[in-house]
C-alpha cells in the first residue's frame, strides 16, 4: 500500500470508527456466536500473495464484529498463531489445529515469552521434584533448580532467572558463537554431581549481539533425554524462517517445549507482538492459573484457550488483528520478498566492508545484521563508534563478544534501499579516514 | 470531541502519518536534544480545562518530534506520571519533580504493577535477611517470606505470589469488606512466632468484586513499623480520586511504598495504561537490572529513569502520548465531570433497586459499581443472572463474597446516560418478574 492509498484507506477507517461509536446502541451487547466460529470463516493458512484492502475491510464487519472483542479477540489469535506457525513450518505439535496440547499466544516481547517459558518449566520441575522428595520445602526445591543459556543470549534470559529465583548458568559458546551439545552435557553432569536439578535451557536462534545460532539439533536430544525444558528464542531470526532457504536455522526446534519469535521485528507488524508456541499448554496454565468467579465463563475448559492464564497481564489487547491485516495485505510471498531484500542488502554491505582492507567482518553474515570492525585493537573501534554517532548522519550500536568490540550494521526498516547502504558505508569510510588522519597527526 | 470533529482530526492524523513516512529521510536519525528537554517545554501540571486539538497537534511537531521516540518516549512519561500524580494529590515523595528517589511508570495492567511491587519488595527483603543471616540459602530465605493481602483482593495479587514463589496469606476483611489493622497485626505476630518474615502487603482501594476499601490509615503505620512494603492497588477506584470529594479514599497512601491505578479503566485513556508510582525507584531497578553493552547509552545513571529496569518487558510502547492527548483534550475538570456523572448514575440505579422491595443493595455504593441481589437465597440470584445474560439485551457479571452471591451493575462507558440505566433496570425487573411467575407455576 503506497502513501496515496494509505491516505484513502486511513480516512475510511476513521469513518468506520466514528460510525461504530455512533451506531453502537444498535449492536447487541453480547455476541451471538458459538465457540470456534472464526475457524469456520477464514482459511486455515495465510494467503500466498497479498489481498486487496477491500476484502480485508469487508471481513472486519463480516467476521470480527459478530464476535465483538470477545470471543473474536481470542479466536482470531488462535487462527493467526496457526497461520504463523505454518509459515515457519513449526512441528505440528505446536499448532492448535492438531487438537493436541499445543498452541500459540501473542506475548508483548521476547522477554515475556522467555519468562513464561521459564516459569512454566519451573512449575513442572517443582512438581516432579516434590513427588520424588516430598520432604523438601519449596525453597529447598528452588535451591536445587538450575537453568542454562549461552553467554551470548539476550540479557532478558538472565533477567528471567532473577525473577524466577532460579540459578542460571551462562555457558560458553564455540568459536562461531554457538552453544554446543557437549558444553551443555558437561554442565548438566557437573550440576547433577553437585546434587542440583537441571530443568531448563534457553537456546537462541539469532543472538542480539552478532546473530549467531545455538546448535538445536545437538542440544534438543540432550534436553529430551535429560528431562530439560528447551525454550528456543528466535526473536529476531525467526521471521527469516518463512523463507525456505532460511528454514534450516530452525532445525532441531522439534525438540523444544516452547518457541518464540517477534513478528514486530521483521514481519512488518507493529510493536508489540511476540509470537510464542508451546507443546503443552497445560504446563503454562498450571504456572499461572488462579480462577475467581468474576472471571468465570461458560466456555472454560473447552478447546478455546483461556489466554489470561498464558502470560503475566490479565487484560489483553486485540493484537491478532494487526497480524491478520499484515499477513493478508502482503501475503507470505510479500513478506518473504522483504526478508530477501534485507538479507541481500546486508550481503552487499558485507562485500563493501570486505573490499576495504582496513576493515574486517566479525563472524558470519547470515541474515540482516552485519558485524564489522576496523582491524586491530578495540580502542580504535570504540573511537570510530563514538565518531559515527557524534557525526549524527547515521546511527549504529556496538557490542562486545569474547572481548572483541565491534560495530553492528542492521538492516530492518522496510524502506531501506541500496542507496541507503552505500551512503552509510561512505559515511563510515569518511570517518575512518578522518580518524586515521588524526591518529597520524598525534 | 464529537464524531464530526473526530472525522476531520482523524483524517489530519492519517495525513500526518503518511507525510512523516514519506519525508522521513529529511529528518535526522538521532535527536539533537539534551536530557530533560521536555520538562522545559511543557507545563508542570495538567490543564484545568480542555485545550483545542490544534494546540495539542502543534505540540506534536514542536515537542515530540525533535526528541523522536527516544528520549521523548521516556521524558513525556516522566512528565505525565507527575501530572497524574498531582491530579491524585499523591505524596510528593512519589513524584519525579521532587528530585528524590520517587517516580512513576506506565505499566500495562494492574497485574504487572502488583507483580513489580512484590518482586521489588522481595529483593529488598532478601537483601535484608541475607545481611542478618548470611548462612541462609536463597531458597531458605524464600521459605521464610510471607506476604499478605485481603481475601477480597483481585486474583492477580495471589498470582503475583505464585510467580514470585512467596507464601501469601489472604486475610479476612471486616463486615464492610475492609482489611483492618488488627487483622494484619495478628497475622504478622503469628507469622513472626513461626519464624517467618512478613515483608509485603497489597492493600486494595476499590476491590473488583464489590468495590470495598482496605483501611490504609490503619494498615500503613503498621507496615512502616513492622518493615513491610505496602503496595496500594487502586486499579479501578484511583481514577475517582482526581475529584476532591473522593480523595479521602486514598488517605493513608502516604504510608505506602508503591501505588497504582488504571487510567484505562475510568480516565478515558485507551487500554492498556496502568500508572504506578514508587517511593524508591532504586528498589525496583535492583530487582530487574541486567545491563549488557548493546543497551548501554550515554545518559545512564542520570536523573532520567531507565524504564526498562522498571518492568517485565524490555521494549516499550509510547503510551504517555495517549495520556498527554487525553489530559489536554479533556482537562482535569472534563475528567472529573465524567467521574461525577457515572457516580450519580450509579446512585440513581441504587435508588431504583432500593425502591423495589424484592431487591436489596449488597454493601455500599461509593463509586460506579452497584452490587445488588434479589432478597433471599443465592440460587435465585444465580437463576436471575442466567436469565439476564441469556436474554442478551444487557450484560452483567456476578460475584460471590463471604458466600453471598450478587449481581454487579457497573457504570463506566463514557456514553452511558440516564436512559441506559432505566432501560437496564426495566429489563432486570421484567426478568425478575418472569422468574417469580415461573417459580409460582412449579
Amino acid at each position: 500500500m503506497d502513501g496515496a492509498e494509505f491516505r484513502t484507506r486511513g480516512r475510511e477507517m476513521v469513518d468506520y470508527m466514528v460510525d461504530y461509536i455512533e451506531g453502537i446502541t444498535s449492536r447487541p451487547p453480547l455476541p451471538r456466536v458459538s465457540p470456534g466460529y472464526i475457524r469456520d470463516l477464514i482459511p486455515d493458512q495465510a494467503p500466498r500473495t497479498g489481498e486487496t484492502w477491500e476484502s480485508v475491510k469487508a471481513d472486519l464487519e463480516r467476521i470480527i464484529m459478530p464476535g465483538a472483542s470477545s470471543p473474536a479477540c481470542t479466536e482470531l489469535e488462535v487462527c493467526m498463531m496457526d497461520w504463523l506457525g505454518k509459515m515457519l513450518q513449526l512441528p505440528r505439535e505446536f499448532l492448535f489445529c492438531e487438537e493436541g496440547k499445543g498452541g500459540g499466544v501473542i506475548q508483548g516481547t521476547a522477554s515475556e515469552a522467555t519468562l513464561v517459558a521459564l516459569l512454566s518449566a519451573r512449575t513442572a520441575a517443582m512438581h516432579k521434584l516434590r513427588d520424588d522428595q516430598p520432604e523438601l520445602t519449596q525453597g529447598q526445591i528452588l535451591d536445587k533448580l538450575v537453568a542454562y543459556t549461552s553467554e551470548e543470549a539476550h540479557s532478558s534470559v538472565e533477567r528471567a532467572s532473577l525473577i524466577g529465583m532460579v540459578h542460571m548458568r551462562l555457558l560458553k559458546t564455540d568459536e562461531r558463537g554457538s552453544l554446543r551439545g557437549t558444553t551443555l552435557e558437561t554442565a548438566i553432569r557437573e550440576d547433577r554431581e553437585k546434587g542440583l536439578y537441571p530443568f531448563f535451557l534457553c537456546a537462541t536462534v539469532g543472538t542480539t549481539s552478532r546473530c549467531t545460532f545455538d546448535n538445536l539439533t545437538e542440544l534438543g536430544p540432550i534436553c529430551t533425554r535429560q528431562g530439560l525444558w528447551m525454550h528456543v528464542d528466535a526473536a529476531y531470526a525467526g521471521s527469516a524462517c518463512i523463507c525456505p532457504e532460511f528454514r534450516y536455522l530452525l532445525d532441531g526446534v522439534e525438540h523444544s517445549m516452547s518457541f518464540n519469535f517477534n513478528p514486530h521485528k521483521w514481519l512488518r507488524i507493529n510493536f508489540d507482538c511476540s509470537a510464542m508456541w508451546v507443546k503443552d499448554r497445560y504446563a503454562v496454565t498450571e504456572a499461572f492459573e488462579v480462577n475467581p468467579l468474576y472471571l468465570k465463563h461458560d466456555h472454560q475448559g473447552q478447546a478455546i484457550p483461556d489466554y489470561r492464564h498464558w502470560h503475566i497481564p490479565l487484560g489483553r489487547r486485540f493484537r491478532s488483528l494487526k497480524v491478520w491485516f499484515v499477513l493478508r495485505m502482503f501475503g507470505v510471498s510479500g513478506l518473504q520478498q522483504q526478508i530477501r531484500k534485507d538479507v541481500s542488502l546486508a550481503k552487499m554491505f558485507e562485500r563493501l566492508v570486505q573490499a576495504d582492507d582496513r576493515f574486517e567482518i566479525f563472524g558470519e553474515v547470515v541474515l540482516g545484521l552485519v558485524c564489522f570492525r576496523i582491524k586491530g585493537e578495540n580502542a580504535r573501534n570504540e573511537r570510530l563508534y563514538k565518531m559515527i554517532n557524534d557525526d549524527r548522519r547515521i546511527h549504529l550500536t556496538p557490542s562486545k563478544v569474547k572481548d572483541i568490540y565491534f560495530l553492528r550494521f542492521a538492516i530492518c526498516a522496510s524502506s531501506t534501499q541500496m542507496a541507503d547502504v552505500t551512503y552509510a558505508w561512505s559515511v563510515i569510510k569518511e570517518l575512518a579516514h578522518k580518524m586515521a588522519a588524526s591518529e597520524k597527526r598525534q
